[in-house]
């Protein structure tokens, strides 16, 4: 998968919060794909629970906005970026990985408490 | 593993590059851990291949800066930063995960050409 093409897909995942658009997120997502958000947490398999997943996201009004470049190697990106909520913001790294279809096969979400930020 | 010993690991990280130290690096290793850097080349395993690694590093005089903060999940934490040398620098992010004893037994390291920045 060509660099661009990943970047693309960033770009997308930030402009479908951005839409509050679940099918763009759908588009994204392999089948069988695997999100676990954060790390350490049960994970949500398969199309149906992670579009369960982020409609309470996005339901809850969420945006996103990077706060660096994103980092493309093997069939992954990784790419640094806060959550904006009302009230507060989140500090998280984002790791995708990519099959050979161009889809998301694992969304790994690395935060914590005290990546919270009030206001 | 506490947060509070993820974190002192990322900052010993630093501290080793900024000291040229290896030492410091083999401690915060498993004697069996894996480095993947970047992520989709051939890792190096086992303590012995990862100093080899490092000393490459060290000897060309890289230092690391933190340019964001690290984020704590599960048994990992990812972090960005910039890797500097002289006449360039390269936006990383790393992920550290932990066994649970608290030394690291994967760390990848994401990053592309497209990282580079020149000066």
């Amino acid at each position: 998968m060509e660099t661009a093409d990943k970047l693309a897909a960033v770009d997308r995942y930030i402009e479908a919060f951005e839409k509050a658009d679940l099918g763009m997120i759908r588009a994204l997502y392999a089948d069988d794909a695997v999100v676990e958000d954060p790390v350490g947490t049960d994970p949500h398999r398969g199309i149906e629970a992670i579009c369960a997943f982020y409609e309470g996201a996005l339901g809850a009004g969420a945006k996103l906005a990077l706060s660096g470049t994103p980092r493309c190697a093997g069939n992954a990106v990784a790419f640094p970026f806060q959550v904006i909520l009302p009230g507060m913001k989140m500090d998280v790294i984002d790791v995708f990985e990519f099959n050979d279809a161009g889809k998301v096969v694992s969304m790994r979400a690395y935060w914590g408490p005290e990546n919270a930020i009030p206001g």
